[in-house]
């Protein structure tokens, strides 16, 4: 099938997650987002997941392995967009995400990494103690 | 079937295409972003096709109507991530794509819909050049 296409916006790279995830979608996309970061050099990873209304264990330890493997080429990843119910069944599945960090949406996630800058800090707090970007 | 999601960065749409697109498909999108051209006020919309291998008249002739509604709401549309072979196609199939812009890939379309003026050039910049932005 299909590999999910990775856009690059500066130096944040956005997957928009639109299909039901397979297993082997989830293996490309890690695969497909480290070469990525290694050849654009991207600092940002933004992952919206506000197409997908469900989520097994391995979907949800998918974020976490991405945002693992980004950091140790430098970037942050960003979850954003992720449905109520989606987050019910994570919490209910016993997967916290551990440091992957979320946004309610697109803009936040990216208004987040603009804020952590060239600073990023290991720990990361929750999306939602940031200040939305007004104009 | 899902709805194609519309991801929103500043006051432009973006629409990343990744499945083989069925007519419903393509009314469902074209009513989905005039509605979200009118709640959020976008002044642009960039429609990513990077993933998309196989296009025919009707998915080539929405491309025409998507700008052309969009112009209506006073807001511009630009495909990019065309494949060549989708370009070969289209132009066999005698579709000139009207008055859509085209670019080579997302960053260059946010550059289009910067130097048209009317996006805030403060959420997307960093986007084609490089450039830090000031703050």
């Amino acid at each position: 099938m299909e590999r999910i296409p990775i856009l690059k916006i500066g130096d944040v790279l956005l997957v928009s997650i639109q299909i039901d995830l397979q297993d082997r979608d989830v293996l490309a996309l890690q695969e497909d987002l480290s070469e990525q970061i290694c050849d654009t050099g991207a600092r940002g990873v933004v992952i919206d997941i506000s197409a997908v209304d469900i989520v097994d264990s391995f979907i949800g330890r998918m974020f976490a392995t991405i945002a693992s493997t980004s950091r140790l080429f430098d970037a942050t990843t960003v979850v954003v967009g992720m449905r109520p119910a989606v987050a019910i069944t994570l919490v209910e599945l016993g997967l916290t995400l551990g440091n992957v960090r979320t946004a309610l949406n697109l803009e936040k996630g990216l208004a987040i990494l603009r804020q952590i800058g060239g600073t990023r800090s290991d720990v990361l707090g929750r999306a939602d103690d940031d200040q939305p970007v007004d104009r």
